[in-house]
C-alpha cells in the first residue's frame, strides 16, 4: 500500500478520535508554496489553481481543483471524487459541504507547528469570503491535531526510511572520523560530507553543519574556509540525510589529542559526560503521556546543576518527512514555541535529543541522537555515542 | 552589485512612491514554508525561528532573527543591522518599530497573487498576538503592491538571465521537431526534454508537457507512454527553464504531415493562423497602462469570432523568479484570478502569450511566446514561431 494511501486511511482513524467531521487542505500553486502538508496527502503532483483536499471522518475523500490538474490527482489514486472547475472552487466547494454536513471543518493552519500552518493568509481571506454566506463560517477550526498525530504517530513503513536514513548519517560521521587530518578546515570536512551524500544517493536534510575548535562560530551558518583543525580542538558535525523522503539528524563528537596526551583534559571529559548524562536524563523520562517541558527539563537542569549556562534551543524536535515534524517539543516554555512544549508525547513518535555547553579554548561540546517512543519509554535509533572519539593526528 | 542588493535598492524606491513606510516580511522554518519574497531578500539562506526582513521608506534594512542565524543574514552584507534573539522576537521587533515609528506597515500577505501571499495564516495570528498592545495592530496592510512592482519590474540583470531561459527552451524545442518519430510516445518526448535540460545544466522552470494528437489529455498531467506519434498528429510541447533562477515558458508546435501531404489539411492552418492572429493582437494592445483584462480580451475575442469556444485559462502571465510571477494578470475577470486583470501593465514585465484551440482529429493546437513591455507596447523576447513546423516522417 503506498505511504500516502496508508496516511490517508490513518487520517480517517484520527479524524474519529478527534470527531472532527471533515479535513479540509486548502492551497494553490503549491510549486510556489508547498503546504507540509500535501506530503501525506497527494504524492508529485502540483497543484495550480485554488483546490481543496478533504478527507471526512466517516471515510471519504475528495479532492476539488481546477480542470487542468483533475488527471494528474485521478491518477494518484487517493481520491475517491475528483471535481474540476473553470472559473471558481466557490460552487463545487459549497455543494460537497452541503452533502458532507460537517459540524467541524479542520483547516490547515496552526500557531504554534510551521509543519502544520500551510495555509497562507491570503488563502485564509479567500476562504472566508467563499463561506461568508453559508453556516460553514463558523465552524473552521486548526487542523494542527489532526496533524501532529498523522505526523507523529509513525507507521513502519516510515520508521524503516527514517532508520535507513539514521545508518547514512552515521556511516558519513565515520567518514569524517577517519578523514580528519591537521589544518583541515570546516569548510573541507563539510565537503567529505556532500561528496559522500551524493555517493550514497541521497540527500542532506539541512546543510550539515561543522564545529571546529573554540573559534567556531555557533549557529546555522556554513563551516568556515579559515577555521581549521589544530590539536586540542573539539570537532563537532551535525549531520542529517532524506531516504526516501525521510530525514535523519545526529550529532557526533570528536577531540583531536594533543601530542602529549592520550586521554582529554578533565574539562573536555566532564562537558562531555554533562551532555551524556543529560541525554540520558532526558530518555528515561521520555514514554506517552508525558508533556514535551517535562522532558526537556530534566536534561535542562543536568546541565544548569553541573555548573554550565543553559543551552538557548530546545532539547529534542521531532523528526519524520521533515528535520523538524510532528506537534509536541521536547522543549521549554519560550514564547516562541508557543504551545508545543504542552502537547503530550505518544507512541511511535521519532525525537532528537540534543544538547551542548561550551568549553574554554577546545569548542563546541555537543551530541546528538535519535529516539523512537515506545509502549513504555522510548528506544535508541542511533547507536549512541557514548564516548568521546579520540582522534591522534 | 548582486541582485538581491539591486532589488531591496528598488523596494526603498517602491516604498517612496507608494507612499508605504515600512516593508515587513515575517517568517519562520523558511525550509519548510518558503516566503516566494525571500528571492528577493535573503539568497541562499533559511531562517529558523520567526524572523522579520524590515526595509524602510528612508532605506534602512533591518532583520530581526533567532540567535543561531545571525552568522548567515549578517554575511549576507544586505542587513545594516541584524538583531538576534533567544526566545521570543516579540521584544526585538517593537522596539525597531518604535525607533521607525511608521504609519503604514506593508505585511507579506495578498489574497490575489500567490507569489506575494508567504505569510501563513498562523503566522499572521502570532503577528497580530505580538502587537496586540502597540499601536501598530491598525497600521498593517497588504505588500502585494510593493510585491507586484519589485516582480513585475525586472533589472537589466533579470532581463539578461530571464533572455538566456528563452534561449535554452527554444534549444530543447528545436532537439524535439529534429529527433521526433513515428510511434514515439509522449513519455519520450519528455524524455528528450529532460536529458537535455541536464545537458545544459540547468533545470526545468516546470514539468514538461506533451501533447500528442487527437487523443491527448490536455492538462498539467505528465506525458502517456501510450499515445504515440502518428501521421497527421498535432504535437504540443510547453518546455520552460530555470537559468539563474529566472524562469522561461514557451509552446511550439508541430505538425506530422500525412504520406500524401504537402501541406497540413484546412482545419489545421486554419487553427494555428487563429491562435497565431490572436497572440498578434495581444501584443498589439500589450503596453503600459493598460488594464491586464483588456489585453486578454482582444486575443479571446479573436478566437470565439473564429468560431472556436474560449479557451479556458488567461492568455498570459508574467514570467520572472517563478514561471507565474508579479501582480498583472493577462486574464479575464473570473474569481480565482480576484484583482490581477484589473492591474496596470507597467513597463519592463514580462508576459507570457498563450492560447488554444482543438482541432477535432489533430489534437491540441498552441503556442506560447514570452514578451517584455516597452515603454510604448511589447517587444517579443523569444523568436516568435509563425509558421506551423511540419514535420515529413
Amino acid at each position: 500500500m503506498s505511504l500516502i494511501k496508508q496516511k490517508t486511511d490513518q487520517a480517517i482513524d484520527v479524524l474519529n478520535e478527534l470527531d472532527i467531521d471533515v479535513w479540509l487542505t486548502y492551497v494553490r500553486k503549491t510549486s510556489e508554496i508547498h503546504d507540509p502538508s500535501l506530503y501525506f496527502l497527494l504524492e508529485d503532483s502540483w497543484l495550480t489553481w485554488q483546490s481543496a483536499l478533504i478527507i471526512s471522518k466517516d471515510g471519504q475523500k475528495i479532492a476539488i481543483c481546477g480542470r487542468y490538474d483533475v488527471q494528474n490527482v485521478e491518477s494518484s489514486g487517493i481520491y475517491d471524487q475528483v471535481v474540476g472547475y473553470d472559473e471558481s472552487i466557490k460552487q463545487s466547494l459549497v455543494e460537497i459541504l452541503n452533502e458532507l454536513k460537517p459540524r467541524t471543518i479542520a483547516i490547515n493552519y496552526s500557531m504554534d507547528n510551521v509543519a502544520a500552518d500551510g495555509l497562507t493568509h491570503g488563502m485564509w481571506l479567500r476562504l472566508n469570503k467563499i463561506l461568508e454566506e453559508t453556516q460553514y463560517i463558523n465552524k473552521l477550526i486548526s487542523s494542527e491535531k489532526i496533524l501532529a498525530a498523522l505526523r507523529g504517530r509513525k507507521t513502519d513503513t516510515e520508521i524503516e526510511r527514517i532508520k535507513k536514513a539514521i545508518a547514512i548519517s552515521e556511516e558519513g560521521h565515520k567518514k569524517v572520523g577517519k578523514n580528519a587530518k591537521l589544518r583541515m578546515s570546516e569548510r573541507e570536512i563539510e565537503k567529505i560530507l556532500l561528496d559522500f551524500t551524493k555517493e550514497s544517493g541521497v540527500e542532506v536534510s539541512y546543510p550539515p553543519l561543522i564545529h571546529v575548535g573554540p573559534t567556531t562560530i555557533i549557529g546555522h551558518g556554513r563551516g568556515s574556509p579559515d577555521i581549521k583543525i589544530r590539536r586540542g580542538d573539539l570537532i563537532n558535525v551535525d549531520y542529517g540525510v532524506f531516504y526516501n523522503g525521510y530525514a535523519s539528524d545526529i550529532q557526533r563528537l570528536n577531540y583531536i589529542l594533543r601530542e602529549d596526551e592520550d586521554i582529554p583534559p578533565k574539562e573536555v571529559l566532564r562537558a562531555f559526560e554533562t551532555v551524556i548524562n543529560a541525554i540520558s536524563a532526558g530518555a528515561e523520562k521520555l514514554k506517552p503521556g508525558i508533556q514535551g517541558f517535562e522532558v526537556d527539563y530534566v536534561a535542562r537542569k543536568r546541565v544548569t546543576d553541573a555548573g554550565y549556562p543553559e543551552f538557548m534551543h530546545a532539547l529534542g524536535h521531532q523528526m519524520g518527512r521533515n528535520v523538524h515534524d510532528g506537534g509536541c517539543l521536547l522543549g521549554p516554555k519560550w514564547e516562541k514555541y508557543g504551545e508545543s512544549p504542552l502537547y503530550l508525547v505518544e507512541k511511535n513518535q521519532v525525537f532528537t535529543l540534543e544538547l551542548h555547553v561550551y568549553v574554554e579554548n577546545h569548542g563546541y561540546c555537543s551530541v546528538e541522537e535519535n529516539v523512537i517512543v515506545t509502549k513504555t519509554g522510548c528506544k535508541f535509533l542511533s547507536e549512541r555515542q557514548l564516548e568521546l572519539s579520540l582522534i591522534k593526528l
